[in-house]
């Protein structure tokens, strides 16, 4: 069983520029919600107006966890600093996501700290989130390479991950967030994650940048990962490469698995309604060559 | 090193709608041939007007060959029967492609034969045009799937390669025509190739219909596959999806090839200018991503 992390109304919309209103927000996450979708990353709580497409995160985190509480679902948020973290627990939110990343180059453009300093925020965020009982997941960013500092070398990953082992997280999940990453590369890095950690907290954040996601989840598949990041529809974009793809979609990653002979516990045309539901409000077309083929022929 | 067999100019055009002019073929496969590919499929003669786009494979040939013959680029041409094969004699083509398929149903609406009867069509062919010193390579349609019959079973496969085997052709191209095959499928067949008559001859040719041409040939480099087809942008469309993605791009093919750390001796601008000039002209997008991320970051 593999299990899909959807991370589109988070990561996906935060990339769309078309600023969605809470409603459809709400309505994108409940029907993902009715797909077989075990985890839905939600939003971020940053500080308005920090990004403005998350600038409804409360309200948004409010509606779901008032209407879709019984779904069986996780609603992660995730939680930048202490002030989103003091924001999710009165929110009462039970699943949050905190990020560093493997480049302080990268890490001082997106949130103006180094790696340590990210580490010397989240430490205190994680001891609370657990004596609170939350359960927390950890990202990675730039696992493989950096827009400022190029490719990414394994030792620098592995530190990363370690001090997020220590920090005792739930789930880390690697992420090339720029969609650089090459399947040797990440079968090199995942011997060696394994070696060092096991695989059984590791999941694989894969951006379709230049359309080598799939290719990498299948080297991640063969190696053993069984927990993959990916966001409905294609849903987001990449602010470092302008009109190309973001995340790997989530059909993408159901028809692989599909291909492969594994199952996921999705029903794909409700993924379909969410993801074509959402797409419609964006306003643009799916980058997913499999949805298109699907919507075009109605066969697998 | 990988060989890349640019299939555009006949199987990519063959599938666009817009009819191009031949002045504006021949510009596209002269910017080809300034690339390093070492073969570049110019047309089809087909009996006109049986394919429009292909009407003037006479001219185009022609303009080719008296034009390109210093360039060190073998210029294939699809010889579909006798009529082909006459023209393309009297033309002084030097290299010719057949094809057949897996799959009756699928050779039946597409040249009106069985899998049999193409045989027995292009056996003759095939003799004449070892005899005329021509080498001659193969085409094998519906290698994984059948839009009519569905899957193909490995078994299937390997008696349509044993029988070109036996007709002494330079080189099998394994087609995956409407983009089904899935990558574990893949790679059990080229086991079983592998065994029973290597892989010296084999070509895969792989549509991204589904999106999921580069795992299958990211498989077929890992089990030992050296050559493949595709086309320059992205060319080409399915005609049994609309909308849908024909042919594997040669851009997206590069980039797996470099990303793995193999070389294919192509100069990828002199490639995207090819593909630029002639997807101006079809007037549409190229479905590859990583050309898309490249034009828009300028960097790999």
């Amino acid at each position: 069983m593999i299990k899909i992390v959807e991370v589109g109304p988070r990561d996906g919309l935060q990339n769309e520029k078309s600023v969605i209103t809470t409603e459809d927000k709400f309505e994108f996450v409940r029907l993902l919600s009715l797909s077989g979708l075990k985890s839905i990353e939600v939003t971020s709580f940053v500080k308005p107006p920090a990004i403005p497409q998350m600038a409804d995160a409360k309200e948004l985190f409010t509606m779901v966890s008032s209407e879709l509480s019984t779904s069986g679902v996780s609603f992660p948020c995730l939680v930048p600093n202490m002030y989103g973290f003091e924001t999710a627990k009165s929110l009462g939110v039970k699943d949050i996501a905190l990020f560093s990343a493997t480049s302080d180059s990268f890490a001082k453009k997106n949130v103006n700290a180094t790696v340590d300093e990210t580490f010397e925020r989240m430490t205190p965020v994680a001891e609370l989130a657990h004596l609170e009982g939350m359960s927390v997941r950890a990202y990675i960013s730039t696992a493989y390479g950096c827009p400022y500092e190029g490719e990414v070398p394994h030792s620098k990953l592995l530190k990363v991950i370690e001090r997020f082992q220590k920090m005792g997280v739930r789930e880390i999940s690697i992420g090339d967030t720029t969609g650089v990453a090459r399947p040797r590369q990440v079968r090199a890095s995942l011997k060696e994650i394994k070696r060092s950690f096991g695989l059984d907290k590791i999941a694989m954040h894969f951006h379709d940048t230049r359309g080598m996601a799939l290719s990498n989840i299948l080297v991640s598949l063969e190696e053993g990962v069984t927990t993959f990041d990916s966001s409905a529809g294609g849903l987001g974009g990449c602010p470092y490469a302008k009109g190309a793809t973001g995340n790997v979609a989530t059909e993408d990653v159901w028809y692989l698995c599909y291909s492969q002979g594994l199952k996921t516990g999705i029903d794909l045309d409700k993924l379909i309604a969410a993801s074509s539901f959402i797409l419609s409000k964006v306003g643009k077309e799916t980058p997913s060559k499999f949805l298109k083929a699907y919507l075009s022929t109605g066969k697998l």
